[in-house]
């Protein structure tokens, strides 16, 4: 980030009132009146009927339209492991989002517990306050396990969007790159670099678009998740492949399609000189892509790049699929993503765009994304 | 509640968007590039700065001006224990009135978690997306061990609203139903019903603004507060009067002034009859009071009364006390408050009005209220 914009951007933030999110009262409260209804004694009321039946609640209290994105900052963009503050303006920051795409209402909160189980007690705590639940920058693997205790216990429906929102958008991407590249899906090899939150929720997305096990190498800071590797969490065991054995740079040279979401500049010219005919890098990392895209365009320009950067074409941002998800969590009011549905979005969102080299993707702010909200509406795929 | 005004306060709940709150995005998010100041990769110079010192989260998140409104639905208005999300109306609505009185924003959480160390917990964990923290709604003695606590472990300025709001504005009705009935603080007798959050608090800054213990008898639901009374929780062992023996009958009969926080329609009108003249009488209970203003006014003309309700003269209502309390928390950012500020307080509000039977409190909105802030901001008491 180069000095000037730093400095916009703490501007931006400082600016009053600091931050980006406010609260906004919707009904009239100045007269004697309103506030008799809408506090002491007229809220009595409405105490009552929720106390009858909890789904009132969704009548009388905003929680029909109101979602939380939580964290614990423990993968803060790529900052790894944050002070629960320091990753208060990143969860503002998709709070507005969520609230300016969709008008649905987001409250940010930032978590200041990392033990998984306390992290999974402290979230059911606070669920009965709104209507869904987005989760954010938790580190892997306790991102999966929490999810899955979650899904026992958390009384609204909610998704991880590192995993899910990430992966739907780098499916959809995929799609239409795959297209523009001459590829098929059948014979083309995937690398995944990065065995984290994105890289466990892509791999098991591709396999539901038509990829096999077979086809996709998974690599994670120790090398490629292949059968040598011995004593791996349960998440990293899903993703071996057992018909591969060599080294990252091996995996790579074979592979027709790299999926970048691990860390910094990891693609060297060697490889990259090595990789197939027609491939796709997505060099997802921010801010320093795996692979420089400069260096691709000027060394192999037959490849097809993005990045999850706004200064160069095929941003992938799951900004594209997060609004609408939660929206569509806040109006379902229980249920789950599930593979096949996430597949069916990510070729909508593909279907927007007439796929270009250099475009594969809609734009962020593309008011058909809005009938991604009616795909999961209609869906019959989401079940508690 | 009668049925119409109940059918209209569901009916102001239920319009669209349902409940009283919702959130404003307050920065440009519009364009490509102010996505890129708010979201990746702009955010990324605020995480930075709140990293090196966590209270630049003051300059570059809204936590400078939201607070949160917490309660566990242990005393849900005159409901006692609830379900969290049917005490949620109660939440918004008091986050609303702040919003609506202070402009600062206010999140309402509901916690589903009983067990006060528990509670504690949850508190200190969510403590970090905030600026200040109000409780409500939680009985006693549990609040009064909750807020022990918490002033040794929360990381933002809190208070409990029901014990300290509903104490200052008591103390500030009373000062001036003295003056009108022209009693003398150091000769008149109290009697507090109800030994909760309410009455726990009253008694102790009714004994900074100038009562004896010896002139103050409190009571709860077994009767008297006196030295037979045994087994007693530490914080009930503090209101016992030992220079008394009685009933609540002969309590009442021997008071000049009676500040109901208990529960219903508890005093009979031979107690009434027999009270001394020009007595006071506040009976704050909702909705019903502890005895029916229209009989005080039929049988005893003499007696000032003051209850909790709109519907009748001399309403006292926390409402003139809790938005500035977590204004001027939200603004020191650190410290708590005391009895002798809280008293300072009381007299600040009662100044503001020419007593009169009928009028011992300023109106709900009266903009002098605002002064309240700048009283704790010049006030050398509140300390961490």
């Amino acid at each position: 980030m180069d000095k000037y914009f730093r400095e916009k951007a703490l501007q931006y933030h400082k600016e009053k009132p600091t931050g980006k999110l406010a609260t906004l009262v919707t009904k009239p409260l100045l007269s004697k009146e309103n506030l008799s209804l809408a506090y002491t004694p007229g809220v009595g009321a409405c105490v009552e009927e929720i106390q009858k039946d909890p789904d009132a609640a969704y009548l009388y209290t905003n929680i029909s339209h109101t979602c939380a994105i939580i964290t614990n900052a423990t993968a803060v963009l790529g900052y790894g492991q944050t002070s629960p503050r320091a990753a208060k303006p990143v969860m503002e920051g998709k709070a507005a989002i969520i609230k300016h795409i969709t008008n649905c209402d987001a409250v940010d909160l930032v978590i200041d517990e990392r033990n998984p189980d306390q992290f999974i007690e402290c979230i059911c705590k606070i669920a009965p306050s709104f209507g869904a639940i987005m989760l954010e920058d938790i580190k892997a693997p306790d991102c999966f396990y929490i999810e899955e205790k979650l899904h026992d216990r958390c009384p609204v429906p909610f998704f991880h969007d590192d995993q899910h929102g990430t992966a739907i958008v780098v499916a959809a991407a995929l799609i239409n790159a795959i297209q523009v590249q001459q590829l098929e899906i059948n014979s083309s090899k995937v690398c995944i670099l990065g065995a984290g939150a994105a890289g466990y929720a892509i791999y098991q997305l591709l396999t539901t678009i038509g990829f096999s096990k077979k086809q996709i190498i998974a690599i994670d800071s120790q090398g490629p998740l292949i059968s040598e590797r011995e004593n791996q969490s349960i998440y990293k065991r899903r993703l071996i492949n057992t018909s591969f054995s060599g080294s990252t740079s091996d995996a790579i040279k074979q592979s027709h399609i790299i999926i970048g979401v691990a860390k910094g500049d990891i693609i060297d010219q060697e490889t990259l000189l090595a990789m197939p005919q027609n491939s796709i890098i997505f060099a997802l990392s921010n801010p320093v892509p795996e692979i420089d895209p400069q260096s691709v365009a000027q060394w192999r320009p037959d490849i097809l790049i993005a990045t999850g950067r706004s200064d160069y074409p095929n941003q992938v941002n799951n900004i594209l699929v997060f609004p609408y998800l939660i929206q569509a969590m806040l109006s379902a009011r229980s249920g789950r993503l599930n593979d096949k549905l996430k597949a069916r979005i990510s070729r909508y969102i593909a279907s927007l765009v007439q796929a270009k080299k250099d475009r594969i993707l809609p734009d962020s702010f593309d008011s058909r994304l809005r009938e991604i909200v009616t795909i999961i509406q209609t869906s019959e795929l989401i079940t508690c």
